[in-house]
């Protein structure tokens, strides 16, 4: 539907785009490498805080919170607080504690969401609440939540305090938003958007906002990473929606599909539904609405996607987001940590390749 | 087994107790009538804004948080900011905001518990999760959760913050903890009490030490009112316990039972499976541990109760923290705000007659 030619699996842009867009043309370009080293140092105290801060004498607690922590995810939300801190030249130890808040506020919304996704699985794991029950999974939740804010205190900022509470205020009206909107095919891609803002974006461009606010960075500056981080998340979102369908036709592998299988109603989906034929968007409600969601009609979903160039498109506003998020930190000063944030867009849409 | 006769249901006090101590013995005398006239006037700014801060485009989150909220808890922990706020020669706002918070921590609470504990039931009303189900439960509960750290902030008292956070950790804590000493009958005492210095002591004392703190008291008045807190709230829950069995054995009214149907482990089953006979102790893991709950084993439950003055000495356990509650406030100077907290010592434990 849309005319733009999007470059998935490593095509070449036929729209010869220079340098200055967010270029996934060149595989193995783009990764968070640069990222990574740069925030080596100040993430092995993060992850020290972070271990020491799930200690109990309520032995449930640590065995909950290490078995979620210890399973692999990329640390990216406590990663910007520190690569920004250190952009904007802080020099104190702060972000530390605020990144390993970031993090908590990630961990807490994850076990929150298994129960009320009743999820089995989480990161390729058994979900936490399979093995502890969803007793211990609200309620661990609940206590790193209190951590996080115990830390966001210690580290003694009042606006970083406000940011991080909004965001969670935020977060939780966003996973609220998604349950009225779950199974119900009738949402538009603003009201998607909506959700994704919220239960997703908030939290990546918090942990952003942080970083120049305890710089003490003006106004402009906040602004500038609080647009990168909401920017970022959203496109990290809608290529995780993607991803969710393998990126393509003809890669059904191991966690594709999850999102179908739940009935989520994500903006491949959207897109797709609202262009098709009244018998398509008949298939969409039972499959979605009525859970008829074996893997043929995965395979059959995955094709009306594919007719309609949903995947694509997904692919093509996620990376509208990304330019945003390039653009608002194009006032700040070159550098290392510049680029290295602007390398994190481009890994984010590659990672559809 | 304690030699000491305790009056419940009106009975003359045997000892002849003098007026310092946390006298019982006039029934009708004790109320909260003081504190609700103190604090009405700031109470219905602290319910206006409770109303106002439930509110969200979100149209299920202003629903379940009015249907919690209107379902008439008596607010006693945010009346407790309050009347030490005045107490303690506070001028500002701000004691509206952090009671605000404190309710809102409350009301999380209750909205997580009710998952915890799959009730049915709160307050006489149908639990939230009965009619909007569990993830909105959740949910909603972290939004409220949201909301009281975002009043926390504005009200812009750090060491406030410090107190609130580190109680939501703790309260959280002692969830946990409750869940691994559930259906445990080889829980003591003292593990119990450690529960309950969590789960509901650490709110009632924040709840008494933020007003304090917010009028810029020394440190002496502030752990004052932090002991006050910290010691209603044990008595509180102590006479919770007795009230979920009646009081009496003739009093098999309505919510009476509970927590042995739920297979709670409370104060009074404690003492009682502790002096039983290896029979009576086979008898309660039956009834609590194996789910043989029915109303024939509860009436036996409160025979084995009253045989062992489990709940005469339950009540004798309240009175004493109601004591070092009293003595917590006994230097402070005297006023219609220490006689009106005193009350509120003696209400509690006659809620029992």
């Amino acid at each position: 539907m849309s005319g733009v030619v999007i470059p998935i699996g490593g095509a070449a842009r036929e729209d010869g785009a220079v340098d200055s867009a967010v270029a996934p043309g060149t595989p193995a370009a783009a990764s968070i490498d640069s990222l990574l080293r740069l925030t080596q140092a100040d993430m092995e105290k993060v992850n020290r805080l972070i271990l020491s801060k799930t200690g109990s004498d309520v032995a449930m607690i640590p065995e909950v919170a290490k078995h979620l922590i210890d399973s692999g995810g990329k640390r990216l939300r406590p990663m910007l607080t520190i690569a920004a801190s250190q952009m904007c030249g802080y020099e104190g130890e702060n972000h530390i504690l605020l990144s390993a808040s970031v993090e908590f506020m990630h961990t807490a919304t994850l076990l929150h969401d298994d129960v009320v996704d009743e999820s089995d699985m989480r990161r390729g794991k058994l979900a936490a609440r399979m093995l502890w029950g969803n007793q211990a999974s609200v309620l661990v939740g609940d206590f790193l939540l209190g951590q996080a804010f115990r830390m966001m205190v210690e580290a003694g900022s009042m606006q970083s305090l406000e940011v991080l509470s909004n965001a969670a205020t935020i977060i939780a009206e966003g996973e609220v938003m998604q349950l009225s909107t779950a199974k119900n095919l009738d949402t538009n891609e603003d009201e998607y958007l909506n959700v994704i803002r919220s239960k997703t974006a908030a939290l990546f461009a918090a942990a952003a906002e942080v970083g120049p606010i305890i710089a003490g960075k003006d106004k402009a500056t906040i602004s500038g990473f609080r647009s990168y981080g909401t920017n970022l998340g959203l496109a990290f979102q809608l290529i995780d929606d993607v991803l969710d369908y393998g990126g393509s036709l003809d890669d059904l592998g191991k966690n594709v599909g999850d999102d179908f299988r739940e009935g989520k109603i994500t903006l491949p989906v959207v897109l797709s539904y609202r262009r098709g034929t009244d018998e398509e968007r008949s298939f969409w409600r039972e499959a979605l609405s009525e859970g008829n969601n074996d893997d043929g009609n995965l395979r059959e979903a995955m094709a009306l996607l594919n007719k309609y160039d949903a995947i694509d498109d997904t692919v093509a506003r996620a990376r509208h987001y990304a330019e945003i998020a390039k653009d608002a930190l194009a006032p700040m000063k070159s550098g290392v940590h510049k680029d290295a944030l602007i390398e994190v867009l481009e890994f984010c849409i590659s990672r559809v390749n």
